[in-house]
């Protein structure tokens, strides 16, 4: 990874302004060559399964009778009604309508009606893990799957931390999602949790696949929420309360994670998240999210406050959500990309998702009513 | 009716493999030349109208005071609004915005502030009748109408029998619901009211406009359900329980019927169904079903079981109807048929549709969002 | 002005049958350099602001702290997203996603992390006026409005009068609205609150910009009821009850007014009324109404009636509302104008608002569904 010579958010010049801002990065398509999560493992029972989406293509997810996880292309090779309306049986599962059955690799093992010398063709299986509590598909090349590692989610098995699952459908395109987050100026539209704070980016680095930046954040006005102290650590100086720690947000394509440093370079929190499309046009994702907190050295006391954490991350992701809506509703409406960006890292963050995504590009209907 | 040789569910290759299975059956509209119901005589009371469609065209019924009942084109000539939003009077109807008024050939009688000399021009009438407790109407050429008879149903005039009218809007293209009939093998789909059964079809004929297969069924396990022997008719030999009683599905375009014989050859059921559709694009459809049943030789006990029957009827209706929804959710989807039929009768009913259906395409949009 | 010879309605042929029919009235923009209210200003709150829409373009409404009124694109001009969900801070407005801020002339006078030397463009700023109760707003060319009047409204601000604000969002293109209240052949729709009614159209007038056409009522059948008397004036002769007065109907465009004199001349009814279209496609418009009621010579005698006044117009205004959305389905389902007009005074208005109306074409949907 090479070191970017040091930028302040937005004055002077930057030399990133030459990179290529062609094509509209609302209709670039997720890099379907990576491992995504369509569920959380404890909403698939054993004997159960759940129809998801990616991108549009229909995936149901199966935990057989024995507890074993696989997902198929969510559609008989029949009729093509969903998969997920029918059974699961032992370790196969059999559509609802004229019972035909598939095993975990997508074989047609059965048509009740026809014999075992004439079944048909099956339908696609799509590599499939769980991790992490979470029901891993790899919806691309599969032959790709093998080499590409599962995010590694350290903090989450890490007993030093307490983890918050959280998340939803939000209808935006991913890329809104990555640049909320990477851009910390944004600190205006949560005032009401955080007061006024003033984000000052130090240094941002970056690589093929990744581009990660660092703040430290100024209090301007009024005195730290307790539910941000829960979340960031308290502020022992009050002259200069959040000074001393340090904040990484980084897109690791397709994932993305923000990390919080205390002065003593003790990881203290650290976010974990991904945005799934959902549909062909990728006009909506559903957004898992993993919240590790620290637990300080009193016992019990993480749990305690925990209420207050949920309560204040909840309203600062509806608040999120609700302005990437807003966004995602303006390009719609305008049917093209106006966006007039002035922050040097969101404009290589928005080159980086458009080199990362996929090759081609997402049609887009006629600009709509208001 | 030329009889078909002896082939059995699915197995054996079949002789009608050949038929052209070219061009989408979904995007094939109903042939219009023929007499459709468009609503029950009870829903039209006298001195009132009902909007109804057909295939997008909308129908205006009317029953006039006198309870003579016509059907014309449901917008008014002026300004297209529809004319079931005025009012009858005597035996003509009158606009409710600016009072047009038209009798039962379509033809304009009177525009209140414009002379009789000056009359524009009416509006299109169909060819109405009223029989079987339903409103028929003719939407395509009127000079064949004459020609066309009315469906017959006798079982529904018979005093042996007790019938049922049920129905309603299902969102579907008409032609999934034919083969949801004639299809047998999709007994899985009602495993809940009718245990596991196992179809075999015995033989098939088919004419020009018409298919017809005869199915024998076996149990496979369980009892017959209280709610199945009262509209099949209760299996004395408990061993084979159904094995005396034959089935026959016939398409006779555009209707459809089902009729079960007990093995003394008496006619113990009798549906007759037809599919109506009422949007443009046809992927929705009115389902118009009269089920007869043969009155049992104590009195009453028919009548006394009709709560179960009609429950029991309803639950099958139902599922039915949800699983064609999403065949045809499927197929708005992939915005093209992926079927891949592997049942004879299935293949030679899907060619019959398509050769008796109307002439033009349906356009479909593109694929959608998942 | 020039008048135009008696005709009356609809008998007689009229010299305006050759005016050119072509092109379809409801895909013609209205013309965008009028003003045009965009919100009450009761609505519109010190320090508040308001999402407005004229023919799809987002705009947001702003008094300021100190109580000024003024108008901008409602998109910022960073990401989009609508101002009106940020705050108004003193005279400016701030965005509530990264906090850049709006003068009232639309500049960008600060964004919390750029300098103050490389501030981006700002917004478009439309120029707005408050008068009559409501925020006018000139959507067109900016230059022009210093020159074009708002409209007087002489009844609204004479203390003889008492004024009734109405109105709402109604589902279609403003020419049905003008179309709707000019011709009063529709009396048949309104029977329930009027009886039988016959208008009989005396004179109409005409030049570039507006007709104006006169009408006398006669009663068909029944007596006159109290709410219509309350509007229209009382009827002292129950022979021929309506005859002495005479309601003029203006269209000047882009506005519309309904006059009733009485025998001896005076004004006794003046409704104001225009019809702003708020999508892209001009398929919703929302109505603003003004009715002003001459106060009787008995002291709040028209207030204590004032309930019974409301509940008529707000019937008459719902009746009208529904009729002329099914006249928008009607054209919406058939893609095209099929309308077949024969009174004189609604050809000529139909020429009259194509030939004021904007230059553009509005694209419209194939065919839709029933």
């Amino acid at each position: 990874m090479r070191a970017m010579p040091f930028t302040d958010g937005g004055t002077g010049e930057s030399p990133l302004r030459d990179i290529s801002n062609s094509g509209d990065l609302r209709r670039v398509p997720i890099h379907p060559d990576h491992w995504y999560p369509l569920a959380w493992s404890r909403d698939l029972k054993p004997g159960k399964m759940i129809g998801a989406h990616f991108a549009g293509e229909p995936v149901v997810l199966v935990r057989t009778v024995s507890g074993s996880v696989f997902a198929l292309e969510d559609r008989c090779a029949h009729r093509q009604v969903p998969l997920h309306a029918g059974v699961v049986e032992g370790e196969s599962i059999r559509c609802g309508y004229h019972g035909w059955t598939y095993d975990c690799s997508g074989q047609c093992v059965d048509v009740p009606y026809l014999g075992k010398e004439r079944l048909p063709n099956g339908v696609r299986a799509y590599p499939c893990r769980e991790a992490h509590s979470m029901i891993f598909v790899f919806p691309g090349n599969a032959t790709l799957a093998g080499d590409r590692p599962l995010p590694a989610l350290a903090s989450v098995t890490d007993k030093a931390f307490k983890t918050r699952r959280f998340g939803g459908e939000v209808r935006c395109h991913y890329s809104f999602m990555h640049e909320n987050l990477m851009d910390m100026n944004h600190q205006f539209l949560h005032r009401r949790q955080m007061g006024q704070m003033r984000a000052r980016s130090l240094a941002r680095r970056r690589d093929e696949n990744s581009l990660e930046v660092d703040y430290t954040f100024a209090r301007m006005a009024g005195k730290q929420p307790r539910g941000e102290a829960l979340v960031f650590g308290a502020s022992k100086n009050r002259a200069d309360p959040s000074a001393r720690s340090v904040m990484t947000i980084r897109t690791q394509y397709p994932y993305q994670t923000l990390e919080i440093r205390s002065a003593d370079d003790t990881l203290v929190m650290d976010l974990w998240i991904v945005y799934v499309p959902l549909d062909s046009r990728q006009r909506t994702n559903r957004t898992f999210g993993l919240l590790s907190v620290r637990r300080p050295a009193v016992p019990f006391l993480l749990d305690a406050a925990w209420p207050l954490l949920v309560w204040f991350t909840e309203r600062i992701f509806k608040e999120d959500c609700a302005i990437v809506e807003l966004e995602q509703a303006a390009h719609d409406h305008q049917a093209a990309d106006w966006n007039h960006e002035v922050f040097p890292v969101i404009i290589e963050l928005r080159d980086l998702l458009r080199r990362c995504g996929g090759r081609s590009v997402i049609p887009i209907r006629e600009a709509g009513d208001a």
